[in-house]
């Protein structure tokens, strides 16, 4: 909404007061009562909405999947179970769903750019790096996946630094003791996403001694997100790379 | 090094095989002894190696500058106190010191890219709002400062939407709760760096507040660095700026 | 009990010194034994005892429900789960139960007076608020619902803020970074109670991140109730909307 | 403003385009640079915007109370220091200091109206309690004192009972245990506003003991405020105040 | 064991020295191979071994329970299933179990002496109160229970002030906020136990909240157990109260 | 005050009903006005009131020892400075000061009965062990110091076993990991109170880790004060002492 | 990989450039897709890989043990579940399991050298004692159990020293107060590897206050592993065992 | 003392009851009063008594080290201060002291055998990896020092393998996100010993961060001692090199 047009609208007669009062409060929301879906947010950030799927209460899963689905033709869902992808799918038949990442999604095609390396410390880690990989690619983003490269064998990262380098911005994940971040950041010269994830046991804390261990990095370049946050780490790792490929 | 290259000479016998052993094992890396310094880290990375300041013995403080100084051209020092800000303009005239952000630091002329913004919830925030602007300034990023504008008083924020959606990427500095980034993060397309401040009182324990709220930000886009670490987040906005403007 | 005029009925002969001792020990509540209910609150407070039904052995809820019902006339309990509503329903048949608030309740006619209104963060977080704004009607006031109006997308806020703006208390109940308190607080005159919800994952740690976000609001007028503990934000806008209407 | 009102002046030609989108840019605040002062704030919410003094640099505090007492005419800082109030002073004469709840303020008379409780656990606890009290009567209410009448003496507390149930709020200001707000919670019909202190020695954790107890208080009409923060709990008891007398 | 006895007994040639050897390291306990049971101790100390029943497996349980029935005739046992109860009521016919206070117990007659009050918050401390109770009544005390006077209805608790007074020793069960121990401990004059419990929700992070509540209480003469422990209560009071009656 | 007696007088017409309201009011304590002093406090508990020194203002310090000393004839403070001594000495002559301890008092001549032990791990823990053990003195009971015998030179501890198990109530003071208390809590029949200290560092977190220690101590017969509160374990350890000895 | 061999046969024309670099990179662990295994491992540190089996999908673990049992002849696994070892049987039908310690291991017949001892304070603990002694045993340790010999009842313990101190390596498994490491840990002369377990309830916070206790021990020569452990504990004392008996 | 011996001494009347039953008492520490000194302890363990200095009383640690120095010929000191140092030099001439490590000591010459490495992640940690360098030269190992090698420049430590890989023990002492001992113990055989240290900023808490980080290591053959505890370290690593080169 341009509001210098509008005023000059308003000016020239084009357009009543109640008119132009009304588009002042008029904001680009969908409302279902119990949400209020945004269908121009990919028009103003170049990402669509993104549902959060676990808890969401069946009735209401199925309708935000087909609305979105009609207006935007494409859907991103995260922290899916089972159950919710076969109810989705009945509703919206062309919905696919990966155990691993948990993402359900309805996708189209689409010419992938740039590249996002996602890594991770064990094979634990990988259903986190997993919603980080397949929501970069959702997005537009090449995606090269390094997996089980844990700084207690540096050898194994080291051999893949070359693929690393490469990346406008590596997510890095990594539970137990989370130093994953830190290595990659002295290797490389783009931005690290850390993610700290809730592998680990005893004084692991479901993932807060990853994530103090990663806030506190002594290597320069990485920035971090939730534990388990995939989703996000993906997203920032998009931005980033459309910067990159612009 | 390329080892192609040098195995190469090898081959060609060109290059003994303790030479070439030699420079597998050699590190471009000067060792004082007490430190080692990184000349080659800006060949590398498009960074200088940066000084943190406080705690350092005061004659390795000097040293340093003086090596950094004469074999780099320029350095970047945080964290630095008065005393220390005297002691190395002594050594090293040229040195430059800004009581707010305590950053000390040896400058070359260059011509600044691309657009950075740097935001803050309160007037307390600004010493480490400054921290991450001069960083991201000597690393070569134009940046646009928008102080005190914390979502308590939501229109100051609003009023400066425009100067802040340009950037290639947003730091978001603010203390006490530390809901900045998370409208900030809703109101731009590009990345947001959060960074959390001491600054607050009661429960805010020096910090963790705005840390813990940052990081379960509910908004897309926001990643975070430690409590108070301005520098970090103008090295990663320009590692970001970067991208988006070669 | 008014001491004064026992005192004189003891001097007057009236009443004997054993039944003065008896009614300055005397407290008007009943004993079952394993609890007591305290059926004169309404008469000091102006709300009756409510009753938390969650770990109540059955035999006791059935109990306190008929007991409160037959001198009460009305009864409010939270946390109830449907089992407990069949069980209370088969003994007072004219207990009503919400399955989303989780309020099971005996209610009589009355007339609702004030504005309280009730806003959360997403839609995650409606349970939580119609627990609040429940209880606030069964106390007597009216209650506005704004769902869904999280700070990530601060124009949602925005377009309801003048239907915010007129009541005598605001209840802001969110959870992850728990910022709605803050942004509501600087828009609106009266209070604001800000209840943190469980809701998030990751560092969120059960509502703790989004409790210390509130508790350190750097917004004026805002105080905190305990984590998903919408009874009691009720409670207070209805005391608070009692005080404004009488 | 009044946007209806500005539009119809555009319709009419009254009102230029660049003026009307100048307006609906221009939002009723003072940029100093390093601060942006609120002037209208006391017209929008009835209260002049208040300075946290501790940790401002004396220049711009100086300016900041200069400012707000030529256009406002009054202005109330806490957490203030004697040489804080000394330089105030010399620029504002009618600036007055009170040591024991850091207040400076620059008051006009003005008749004060309802009633606000200020009680304290211990004697150590007055200077929050002061801050509260002094606070509340700086923006208009009459303000009872009831101090040293903490739950390990209960006879204290139950003997002041009168006093306390008269309050249109109460604010209760405890250390260490911090029981204080449960037991006035269960005596009186007002809302309670609980103010954790850091008074307290070995596990009281500088006041997250007191503050954990009443964030669980097991009465009814409770909500806390941050650590220590005497203020916020006196605005608060103001808005519940004047919601009760206007 | 004497050891000057048996000193005495190797000076006569009563004893041999690999004997009086063997006796200086013979210390008075069975082993079972995977637990060391100690049938003297009630010999050394007046009270008998206690089985923590929770998460023994089958088999050991109920042999352990067998032995010590068989030389000790009675046995207390905390933390059972009414599962464990049946498999070692069918090894042990004469044990007994209450399945609110989960204790499982073989005991002898025994004149009770002594007065120890038992005392709770709420109802849903009891079985935490009816723990501590049935262990003291176990090792010979007489029990007064005292339950739902939670300090938010203080006029409950203080009706009840004459029965606490009269115990040697008072065990106050309370979670949520765990204000009890400071007001009891306020009102009597011998020692207070106090016992967190788990009981409550939010942040009360399953009786932290009432630990540090009582650990930090201003009242004189408390004494804080483990959460929900209230068999450890239980037993300190039976010592205190031994000490009275003896 | 005897109620039944009052209004036996009442009744006889001896007693005005305004006496007799009034006496129903008034509670054995007076006013300071900063402060209570409840005078009648060893009359109902056998305990004066105790004077915690640090912070208290200078001006209420000598007048609470003023008034304390004249009325009582004794009173007991404890953490004082020099300073505060010197103070309160030339107000009270007959005050005397124990630097270690920081505990200042005015005694009078008094027998000892029963006996306490007080233990502490290192020597580090005798500051604090000696409040203990001189509160216990003052308050009447015999003490026995048995220092530095912590568990890691398990032997010192069992060298010293028969003067512990003598005592009435053993009193164990630690630091560090704290395990002094479960070690003898299994040597002895008589109860322990458990004090944690903040002697320590790393991660001991100024005494929290000895107060979980001691918390979850396996051994029987343990409850715990707070962290450094040595006056509080002299208190309860005098209260069991007298039990012992009536 | 020998570099100064593999640089002489480039030289000599033995190994073509392409070969070299290809060997420089060429790191000996085989990569099956979603984990790398490195059967090389034991020749380097004398370890084969751990197979850590909870939460890996069947079909991985299943391969993994295959792949590992075929080039290694033996395979160590923790935290396996039965199903897990039924499942792993089929295909690598020499493997054995142990439900106490959760170990499922392929072992081929060796000479046991040196000594460990594994002490528990309790009969719960031996969970993690066993994964600690069998872990050690795999290692070709000689291994001596000495269980349930908690501090609390301290003779229990001194009764076993002489067959402690004759270990190598001591490794203190404890829960609760955790105090074990510390009383051995004054008792022996190599060092002492302490495992905190989950072992415990109310404050133990899963086995937090025993990692704290083992953490702060004021005994020389501890070190600690996280919470439940007992494979790293196992492990590390397999190393010094070797170590010494090398 | 030789129990046998002993008793076989009093069979034959050559010793009487009293003596005997004193030895069995008699432990073999000197009793300064304030403090135990167990100057045989040497003869046990092989490691003198060490002095904690920082906290000691001035006179006590004089005469600490003068008893030590006399009896012994050799004192280790830790956490001294210079003050300290001159006090105790004035006393006991040959001790020496140094300002980094703060270790005070007397020494005798020894030949050093064995090799511990000692390893530190920034220079900022070298205060802490002197003193467990020069504890475990006191106690008689030959350390190499590798200073400056933090994993976020993972080529400084690569490059310094081979001296690592050599030490029987290796000490990884690191500040921040502490990731140094997981990498090493990727690299080497023998036990490491990890010692977290408190530099740090932000969410480091003091060394909690790296404490957690080293405690979750995802790498074998790691144990944890306190933060900043380089004499533990050096300590368990002497133990370890003792056992290796005996």
């Amino acid at each position: 909404m341009d509001v210098r047009q509008m005023l000059k609208e308003v000016q020239e007669g084009k357009l009543s007061i109640e008119e132009a009062e009304g588009r002042l409060k008029d904001l680009p929301y969908e409302d279902l009562g119990y949400a209020k879906l945004d269908h121009h947010r990919s028009l103003r950030s170049g990402f669509g909405e993104t549902v959060f799927c676990q808890g969401k209460p069946d009735e209401y899963l199925v309708k935000i999947y087909r609305s979105l689905a009609e207006q935007d033709g494409r859907v991103l869902g995260t922290r899916a179970s089972w159950e919710q992808y076969e109810m989705v799918k009945a509703a919206v038949p062309q919905a696919v769903y990966d155990p691993i990442s948990r993402i359900l999604k309805v996708e189209i095609e689409q010419i992938k750019t740039g590249l996002v390396a996602v890594c991770t410390g064990g094979t634990a880690d990988i259903p986190v790096a997993e919603e980080a990989a397949q929501t970069a690619e959702f997005f537009g983003c090449n995606v090269e996946r390094i997996y089980d490269v844990g700084v207690a064998g540096i050898h194994r990262l080291l051999s893949q630094r070359e693929r690393i380098v490469k990346a406008n911005c590596v997510v890095a994940v990594a539970g137990m003791e989370g130093a994953l971040g830190t290595v990659i950041g002295g290797l490389v010269e783009n931005p690290v996403i850390a993610v700290p994830t809730s592998v680990g046991y005893g004084a692991s804390f479901h993932g807060l001694s990853a994530l103090l261990t990663m806030i506190n990095s002594c290597a320069n370049g990485i920035s971090v997100v939730n534990i388990d946050n995939g989703y996000g780490a993906g997203y920032i790792a998009t931005q980033i790379n459309r910067l990159a490929v612009r």
